[in-house]
Formats: structure tokens, C-alpha cells, sequence
């Protein structure tokens, strides 16, 4: 770390122990955010407040452990330390080009006199709210220990708004339900729709990334930050106190996490603001991440990609290759003697196909699902070896379209999805990025479908956390980017591990094409699932009635085709896709060029606008130019913007693309009536735009050349 | 396959359908044993006699499935299939250099209407036992499903006397009780003593194989061959019946097994003969296993070795290097920086000490334990990175001391210590027989101490067999042989695999420093343990006073010195170690020459004499000369031989030295009188030897060159 700052602040006044209530309080930089904390009838206690309101009422704070004493109560504050840090530190991709960290720290150092064990707790209280974590130090009457729950409180203030999906061990990927905390008991059952693999725990569990509203105002986001090595925080409500309570995702034999100290857990991570953009803006689980560790980065690149996808996603195409085989078993079963089904768009042709067109558009890459053999059984069937991840089906010639692709100048992106058979991945992993050394391949889109294999283990335990940063940490060693689908929810990590350029961890579009997304969703994933690093979204279609290319899909997708456009500006992530299939581009290519444009990596973002549930218009700036680009996305009820353009350079013209909706549009029966408008704008410009019920706008703004 | 033998069984009258109550019987070609199986309302059951009388009663047949109705009963008989298979093939290692696989074979085509779902039972009827398994045909009803247990019975025709030990999901290294089966209830609690993980299921539940003898002189012994991605196989007795039933190891999730048709169980196994001698030279676990996988055989060669091993185990000296790190995190831990504790015995001049001395005694290999980093913490923290399998100690030059081995002629052996940690094995096994490639290893003593993390597996669950195959078959790759210890006990794999050149799954020569061995316990293991494949015993400890090397153990060994020679005869292994320390086996240097002498892959073997828990007397012959040695284990009442020496070449002169207990030798007390006899011998010679109690005796014979 560098020009770290570090003082003494209780000579520097910023840590005070008043004759107060609270034995410690810490101020944030800007004294905006205040965190008091102590140690009563033995038990560690903390609050937070934000400009003199309660945001977290006194709460407290321990660690359930298996077969020895807890670590909840019986402490006694054997010490403390105190520092100032203030670093502006340099993303490898971005919303910003640069990031400031900038926090006061306490240390709260705990002793257990009974057990003579000791455990600390670092705080770190930002201008935008606080970070707080569990530290074990190394000692030997704690050198290993299980935890049973992490007793962590959230004490709310008040009967907030939120914004929540279902506490579960294996799914994020819900629609969001928006109530009252007192009602969410009462709609947990209607905010859980089936899954491939679900385990909600709670009539009142629900996940982090948790967006909350006071009636007075305030915005509050509880998540974590920096998950490494422990297990998944869910949080539980006491609907009687309005107290959350952590909870960890267990194991396969019920516990929550094995620690070796020294360790540390994550960081508990509370923000807070009386402006939500301030939300969407914070760098706050990202500065509480650690620094990069790779010391090469050149080789980690923001993309843009098409993909072989949506023709099985909506279109209802396969995996598979045929339907022969009721059971595959890869070391005897041999492809090039089954019946194919004919319809495998992970073809030769086809992805020719994809190529040409992506090539044409100035994509990156192009995706393509189904390529491996393995996928006519490769569901729901609790199968270790499921995929090999290295043998092509017989009609995809992997060096043939590799080479076909880079004579085009795009690269394919590889796709492993695991079915979830863990031990089978790890097996065969390493042979899995040989090959994509061997062909040029330098993303992968990995996927965990299913139940976990090791069977009894979940998606978001330790075990499986521990396995997702090791695929990272692996492709890293080849110079591989990874965007890994239905693994743990972001905490920051791509900060310290880059090449991870991706996740899913949420609703996406593909329920687009089946169970449906709510249309305020995207107005919610910035201020939730976004914090803690950017998601595969997959925006960008433009056929809304899925059965114009499937008769069989009766699925209509929640969105206008402009707020389409306006998603790969709100819903910041350096790896965007366009999801729709080329022919339905081909249909709209004015509104295509939108996607065309608009970059991946950005020099500076601003969120103009935003209120979650309701809408986000979000402006960023090329980071490799000086055009900016303009997005909004809104919920059912439509958003009128009036929106000044006081970021742009002073004194200098550019030029507006304006892909707004129709006047007439509505996500439900119209979603497709969209106008663009060139207008000459400047830094003085104002404009008013409204976007439809379900919809959005999208706008790229460069500088007119004289 | 070669050498088929296939004929239509009803055309040659070896499959019968008489008008009595079984509808099917098949007979061994000897016409010796007989099987009688049927379908009775609607459950599948069997029996077999051996020469008329009833060993196996009639017991049924079928497993119980997970979420989906059984498949246990409501069966029809649909087909039949009859055949005779006789063979002789030829091991790459093994107690005969070639081995007759003879039997009648009958598969039963079962269909259970109500599901309109088949499974088929394959019987394979030898002179000295039956086989059958489960075989589930792929079939669009039963493509995957989850076995919650196999419902297999075996019918006891008596109370019979068992030589047992207790039924645990985890570990083997018991001693044996000698009991009725009904006793085996109240003898329960006794037979288990402390393991470092164990899980013992049921107060009658036994292991595999069960060697059992009746009233009327029946040997019965029970136990499974080709254990291949399946639950390992235990047996529960119904003490008021007298009926084992199948009881199978679960994974973590309380099921036993996850099976995709087409698929079978592994071989069920029962051998029966009325002279024990014959239990111990069937060949039928192997026969019942597949052929030989593997083109190139040549690299696998029979090891004799000595190991720097007795010192920590029973010398009291540790595997790790230091005392300072109460953990230790193999990417931080610096141990250049810590203390050495200063006896470490897998340091420089110590392996150079044990190089020269096993290289001066015609030894292959020299094992070292604790030669990695990581051992300061690795047992019972359920530590997942516990080592890395590459990375050596300070004091251990890993170049130096194989160049050093490799001069002197002979091998460094790996080992492999897992703690049990199988992801984190399987992660670094690449890498770590990389390692070995590059140093010149060819063998790796594996161990599995300790629970499995994944956390609630099992070391007998399906997850771990695939996985301990699964290490054999990448050893197979790099042209490694390994010796895992506390593995699965072994069921005839070696024949398919015979890069698995042993394993201990029993206990082992390494309790005799601590928990102890019954002096009869290398008398019932060639009867049990040994029907699967070989083990790593490691006989050979010529100090039975442990104190006389560390003060502070008290430990004994249960056995004489000349029995510990006996035992690299009676205890077939292909891989035998030299146990004891150098300067232990200095002081005996005459006895130590019959383990100089003794190979370790024969021509051909006889069992002389034998009856479990009491004597057995082996006589193999050399694969390589026209040696032979014989060798005698007894328990604790001593054993009187008269052995004929007919099995030598007629008219041939031969001297035999004869390595025997002294007059006085009593393990108890007296246990390092021997005495050594040489005498001209030829094929009309007999024996009279003694074995003291708890002693043996071991005699080398070869041709006297005129």
C-alpha cells in the first residue's frame, strides 16, 4: 500500500472517548459518518450514525463457536489503536479511473479473560458509511476454530423500506421484492419462484447486498466486503425488534466456517446517505478490498461480446448435440456415432455466422455455449464427471473457428459451466485453460448450475467460496479473464484479483425468456447486487416477443428497447454483452449503433439521477476518449429527466445521439417505438427526457471536430 | 479377454431348472459349489451349498433407492443368460505367476412391473466360492438414481465363529475379535479402540472380509471385489436371525450412492471351502476384478524397502522440522526463519545414514516421512491447505539425496501424507508427481489421516474410492506406483491397477509402538484383509523393547523375532519394507540376512498349513530363481508344524536355512531367542519346527549348486 497516512488520532482529536454513553467513538473523515462502540456487561456493542441521525442502533457483536466457548460476551477492552489512511489508488478497469480511499480506523482489541482468547475489531468509517470485521489474532488457545454463527447485529432505527430478495445458501437470482421490514415474513413466499438450485433458511432471511429507505430519508446498504476464505453472510430479521442478524451459510455438516488464525472474517460493510446517488457512487466495498496482487495487469482488457446463447436461452435451441443419449459417459460414449438433432447452434456455420456479424460491429469477443460435449445429461443429475471442458462436439471445430475468428479480429470466449460437479472442475481445470492457451481464448464464462458436488456443500459456504477464487487465482496463471455465473455475489474482489471481470450472482436477463423480471429490476441491481463488482447482465435485446423467433415461448421481455440501450450505461461492468441474436439486430441497426459505441471502460462516472426501485440515469465518460454516454433505466411507472449536462467540457460543442422512447411506448405492449434525436449540446445544456413505463434512454454525447 | 470359454450352460447341463423350490441352479465346474437363485413373491433371493451343505440360506436380494420405490421386491424373472468362462492369465505381480479364472457364470433378468424398470443379477459360481452383483441396464427409468442402501442378506446357516472388526466408515485398524456371532453384540465395545477418525455405525456391524468358521469345520468368508465408484460394503447382523444384511458407507448427506446406468455394484463375495488353507490361496477377489488396464506393465516392479519412519513412530521423533508455529500457512510460513527442534529425522545426514545402509543391503527404495513442510499442524484442524507435496523441509536437499540414492543404486520413496485434505491433494497431485518425475521417484506411500474434508465424507464413500482410484490412475500417467495408506481396503483392484502396489487399511506393524497388536493378528489377516490385495504391513522390527531407542515409550512388540522374518512369507506383498532401524538390524545382522534374502514376487505359493487366529505356514517360490521360502506366523498358544517339503523339485538337493524361535522364545519376555539352522533338504524331506507363542519362522531353501 502506498502514501498511507497514518496519525495518531486521539493527539489528532479524531478519536475521542467522551463521558458519554459509548466508551469509543470514531468520526469519518468529514465527520459525516460517526461510530461509536464498547464493550457492555461484556459484550462488544457498536452504532453508526449519519450527520446526527441513528443509522445503526446499538448492536452487538460476536461469534457463535462449535464445541468451545463462544466468542460473544465475557471481553473485556484490553486495548486500542487508532490511524487515518488517505490513498487514491488506480482500478485496472472501472466506473473511475482513479479511487479514493479515505477512512479513520479504530481497532477495538478484545480479551476473553475466561478463556484467555483474544479477538479484535477494526473499523473503518468512511464520509459514506463503515466497514467493520472480525480479527483473530494468532494465539494458541485459538489457532483453529468452527464457527457455528457469526452473531453480528444490525439494529434498525425504524420499519425502513427495502429492497430485499430471499435469504438463500444457493440462489441469488430473484426478482426483488420492495416492502416494509415488518413485511417481509409475509411476502416470502410470493418473493421465491423455483430455481435449479435453492435453499432459502428464513420466513425472514434475506441476502446482502441489502438496499434499505428511512422515512426520513435515509439510504442504507448493508453487505460485506473482501470475502475470502469464510462463508456467505445472509442476514436475519427479528421482525419483532427490526434487528438483523448475520447468517452464514453452513456446511454440508451444518457449520459456518473453519478458521485458522490468524484470519480474519470479511468486512461488514454499512452504508449510508441521505442522497441515494451517493449509494450508486460509493467505492466503499472496493477500497475495503486489498490491492491488486498481479503484477502484470496488461493483459486484463475490458469486453464487449456477442454470443451463441440467446437462440437456447429464448430461442429454444440446445446444448446438446443430440438426443441419443439418456446418459453420457464421457470416456465411452462416442458423439460421432449418435443421431444429431440438427438444431445445435454451437455449429460450425452458425458460429460463423455470429462471427462475421460481431467481427463487422467491432466486438471483442463472441461467446459460444454448447460447444463441449456432455450436455445431454448434464443437468439435475448429481453427475461427477459431467464435462470434460476440452472435447468439441463434432461440429464445432474449435481450431478452425479460432482461426476464423482472429482473421476477423475478435477471440471466441470460452464457456465452462461445471454443472456444480466442483471436484470434476478442479480435475480437469488445468487441461481446460491448456486448451484455451493452445487456441487463443482469453476470457472464460464459467457457470455452476445445480447442486453442489461435493454433495451437501452450498453455493455460497466456504468450500465453494474457497473453489470460485480459485479458479480466478488459476486463470490468472494463464493469463485468463474469468466471468464465472451463479457463483457467491461480488464483495470487491476484482479489485485485489482484476481478471475477475464478471459474475452473475443475480436476476439477469435471461428470465427474460422464461420466469419474467420485474421492470423496476434494474433500477434495484445498481444499488445491490452491483456493489460489489459488476455483473453479466447481458442487456441489449431488441426483440421483445420472444415468439417471434421461438412460436413456443409465449415469454415477452420487461423492458423497451431504448431503456435496452440505456442498461449498458447504468449497469456499469467492464464485460458487456449483446445478448439479442443478429438478425434482430439487423431489424434496428440506427438503435444498434448505440451498442456499437458505447465503450466498456470508463474515465469518470456521475449518477445523475436515482431512487432505487423507481430509476437510475447514470453519465460516464470514455476512458479512452472524451465522448460520455448517458443511460437511464425506469421502473413501471416511466421517469421524466431533466438533466444537466454540466459535466461535459466548458466551453465545448458536441454532439448528442439521443435513442429515447417513443412517446407511445410501454414495456408491455410497445416496447419496441423508440425515436433518435442529434441535437448540438454543450456544458450549459439541459435536457428533458422521459422515459416510458419500462423504459429508458441512452445517449452518447462526443465533441463536434470544427 | 482371452482364452473365452463360452457355451450354452442348458445345453451342457450346467444350469439346471429342477422342480424343486429354486427355480435356477448353477453349479462350479468342480461341481463343488452350488447356487440356487429364484424370485420369490416377487423379491429376489439365493443360496449356495459347498459340497451339499448349506453355507449361504436363502437370503434376499435388492437395494432400496432414494425418493424413487425401490428396487427390492415386486420383481418378475424375464431372462436368463448361462455361460462358462475359463481362462489363466498372468499377473505383473503376485503370490503365482499365473492365475486359472474358472467359473460358471448365470445373469437373472429382473423387471419390476409396477415401474416398468429392470436390473439383472450376475452370479459367477467358482470351485471356492460364488460372486454376484447388480447390474442396472441403461434404461430411460433409471438413467441416474441414489441408493439409500443395499439390501443384500447373507443368511448365516449358525452361530458361527467370526474373526471380526467393528464396522466403521472410517478406519480399519482394529485388532480382530474372535467370536460367536451372537457375542459379537456384547464384544462390541471392546473391539473398538481409538483412531484418529472413526465412525463406528452399529453395535453388530462388521467389516469386510469376515472370515468366518462353522461348527462343522465350513470356512465361509464374506467380502466384495472391484469396488469402483460405489459405497465400500459393511455388514449388519440381525443377531436374533443370524442374517447380514448390507450395509453401505454413506457420503455426507446420509446417502450411499449416486449410480448413472449403466452401472453395477461391485462384486458381492462369498468363499467357502471346508480346509482354510484353500480360503487363503483363492484367487477369485482377483479373478472377479477386471484385466490388467495398463499396455506398458514394465515400470511396475515389486519394491523391498526400508524407510526413515520407526524412529517417529515408535523412536518418538517428529515428521515436523519445528516447535514455533502453532500453525502454519504454507504461502507465508518462512522456515528458514523458525527454530528447528533439532531432531528431525528426514534431515541430510540422517537419510544419507538409512541410503547407505539399505543400499548396502540390496534394498530398492528408501521411504522418509516428514521430508515436506506443513506437518506442525497437519492432524485434527480439519486444515484444508495443509501441504503443498512439493516443498521440502530445510535440513531435506531433495536434489542432493536422490542423486546420492541413485548413486548408491537404489530410490528415494515419496510420500503423500493427505491429512486427509483430498481437494487440496487433488489440487497439488499434478504437481507433486511432477516433482517425483523430476527427482526420479517411481513410488508414493500415500496417506489419509484424519476426517475428509470434503467435510462428512467418508473414507469408505463412494466420493473416496473414486478419488483413491482416481490418484492410482494419474500415478499410472507418470509411470508411479502407490501404496496409499488408510484407504478404502482394497478389493482386487491391484489386478486392474497394479500400479497399486499396496495399502495398510488394517492395522499395521505401527501399533505395536503404541495401541498394540494381538499376538494373533497376523494369523487372520492373510484370511481377511489380504483377500483384497497386499499390505503394507511393515514387518521386520527386530527390538521389540521400544524403550531400548526412546525411554519414553514402554511399548512391546507382540511377537518374536523370528516370527517378524515368517512374516515376509505369510504376509504376500509385492512391496515389503524393512521396518526396524539400521542400527537395530546392526546388532542382528545373521536374521537380517533372510530379509536381505527373502523376494517380493513369487512363481508360486502353497499354503502348508492355516487356521485363522491361530497358524499359518506359507511356502512361495521365487519369481526369478528356484528359491524357495517359507514362513510361519503364530498366536499367542505357539504352533507346532510337520511340513513336508514335497513342493521341491524331485531329485533336487537343496539348503534350507532355518531362521526359528529359540526353545525359551516367548514374545512375552523372550522374544529375541532365535536360533539359525542350516540343513541339506530335497522334495522327500519333512519338518518339524516350533513356533513359540506369539512367534514364527522363516526358512530359506535353495538348490545347492553342484
Amino acid at each position: 500500500m502506498k502514501n498511507i497516512v497514518i496519525k495518531n488520532l486521539m493527539v489528532a482529536g479524531l478519536l475521542t472517548i467522551p463521558a458519554t454513553m459509548w466508551a469509543y467513538t470514531l468520526e469519518s473523515p468529514g465527520k459525516i459518518v460517526s461510530l461509536e462502540a464498547d464493550v457492555k456487561d461484556g459484550i462488544p456493542v457498536y452504532s453508526i450514525s449519519y450527520k446526527n441521525k441513528p443509522v445503526i442502533k446499538s448492536s452487538s457483536l460476536g461469534v457463535k463457536l462449535v464445541e468451545v466457548p463462544d466468542l460473544t460476551d465475557g471481553f473485556e477492552v484490553v486495548g486500542t489503536q487508532a490511524s487515518s489512511f488517505d490513498e487514491t489508488w488506480t482500478p485496472v478497469w472501472g466506473e473511475n479511473d482513479s479511487i479514493r480511499n479515505h477512512y479513520n480506523e479504530m481497532v477495538l482489541e478484545l480479551r476473553q479473560p475466561s478463556t484467555d482468547r483474544k479477538m479484535n475489531i477494526r473499523f473503518r468509517v468512511y464520509d459514506d458509511g463503515v466497514g467493520f470485521r472480525y480479527e483473530w489474532p494468532q494465539q494458541r488457545g485459538l489457532d483453529y476454530f468452527v464457527i457455528d454463527d457469526e452473531m453480528t447485529e444490525f439494529a434498525m432505527t425504524g420499519d425502513h423500506t427495502a429492497w430485499w430478495i430471499a435469504g438463500d445458501y444457493d440462489t441469488q437470482e430473484y426478482n426483488y421484492t420492495e416492502s416494509r421490514l415488518s413485511e417481509i415474513r409475509d411476502k416470502m413466499s410470493s418473493a421465491i419462484d423455483g430455481n435449479a438450485s435453492q435453499t432459502p433458511f428464513s420466513p425472514t432471511g434475506v441476502q446482502t447486498s441489502l438496499q434499505m429507505k428511512t422515512d426520513d430519508g435515509l439510504y442504507i446498504n448493508i453487505h460485506e466486503a473482501a470475502l475470502v476464505d469464510y462463508s456467505c453472510m445472509h442476514l436475519n430479521l427479528n421482525d419483532t425488534t427490526l434487528v438483523f442478524r448475520s447468517w452464514l451459510t453452513p456446511d454440508a455438516q451444518g457449520h459456518k466456517g473453519h478458521i485458522q488464525s490468524p484470519a480474519h472474517s470479511p468486512w461488514r460493510t454499512v452504508m449510508v446517505s441521505d442522497d441515494a446517488r451517493d449509494i450508486l457512487a460509493s467505492n466503499l466495498i472496493l477500497n475495503l478490498n486489498e490491492p491488486c496482487v498481479y503484477e502484470d495487469v496488461s493483459w486484463i482488457k475490458p469486453v464487449k461480446y456477442m454470443g451463441v446463447w440467446w437462440e437456447m436461452i429464448a430461442g429454444g435451441k440446445q446444448w446438446s448435440y443430440t438426443y441419443d443419449l439418456p446418459s453420457v459417459r464421457l470416456d465411452e460414449t462416442d458423439y460421432t456415432k449418435v443421431h444429431p438433432l440438427g438444431q445445435h447452434p454451437a455449429n460450425n456455420e452458425n458460429v460463423k455466422r455470429y462471427i462475421d456479424f460481431a467481427a463487422e460491429n467491432g466486438f471483442d469477443q463472441l461467446l459460444v455455449e454448447g460447444w463441449n460435449v456432455g450436455w445431454e445429461d448434464w443437468f439435475g443429475k448429481s453427475k461427477d464427471y459431467v464435462f470434460d471442458f476440452v472435447t468439441p462436439y463434432p461440429d464445432f471445430d474449435i481450431e478452425m473457428l479460432n482461426n476464423y475468428a482472429k482473421s476477423k479480429g475478435i477471440k471466441l470466449m470460452m464457456h465452462h459451466e461445471t454443472s456444480s460437479s466442483v471436484r470434476n472442475y478442479e480435475r480437469h481445470m488445468h487441461q481446460a485453460y491448456d486448451l484455451m492457451d493452445k487456441y487463443g481464448y482469453n476470457a472464460v464464462k464459467s457457470g455452476y448450475v445445480g447442486n453442489i458436488i461435493p454433495r451437501g456443500e452450498h453455493h455460497y459456504g466456504q468450500w465453494m467460496n474457497n473453489h470460485y477464487l480459485y479458479a480466478v487465482k488459476e486463470a490468472a496463471k494463464h493469463k485468463i479473464m474469468v466471468n464465472a455465473h451463479e457463483a457467491v455475489r461480488p464483495t470487491g474482489l476484482c479489485r485485489t484479483y482484476p481478471n475477475l471481470i464478471g459474475n452473475e450472482s443475480a436476476r439477469g436477463t435471461e428470465y427474460e425468456a422464461n420466469a419474467g423480471i420485474n421492470p423496476g429490476h434494474t433500477t434495484i441491481l445498481p444499488f445491490t447486487r452491483l456493489q460489489g463488482g459488476p455483473m453479466d447482465y447481458t442487456p441489449g435485446i431488441f426483440e421483445m416477443n420472444i415468439s417471434t423467433f421461438n412460436p413456443n415461448n409465449p415469454a415477452k421481455v420487461n423492458s423497451t428497447l431504448a431503456r435496452q440501450l440505456g442498461l449498458y450505461v447504468t449497469m456499469y461492468s467492464p464485460l458487456q454483452m449483446a445478448a439479442d441474436l443478429p438478425e434482430n439486430y439487423a431489424r434496428y441497426m440506427d438503435a444498434f449503433q448505440f451498442i456499437k459505441d458505447v465503450p466498456v471502460d470508463w474515465q469518470k462516472s456521475i449518477y445523475l439521477e436515482a431512487e432505487p426501485g423507481r430509476y437510475i440515469v447514470a453519465a460516464r465518460k470514455d476512458k479512452n476518449s472524451n465522448d460520455w454516454f448517458v443511460g437511464c433505466t425506469a421502473n413501471e411507472d416511466g421517469h421524466t429527466s431533466t438533466i444537466s449536462l454540466g459535466f461535459l467540457d466548458k466551453g465545448k460543442d458536441y454532439e448528442a445521439v439521443i435513442y429515447a422512447d417513443a412517446k407511445d411506448a410501454h414495456f408491455r405492449n410497445n416496447p419496441q417505438a423508440y425515436s433518435i434525436v442529434r441535437k448540438k449540446v454543450n456544458s450549459k445544456s439541459k435536457l428533458r427526457l422521459t422515459a416510458a413505463p419500462g423504459g429508458g434512454y441512452a445517449i452518447s454525447i462526443k465533441p463536434v471536430n470544427l
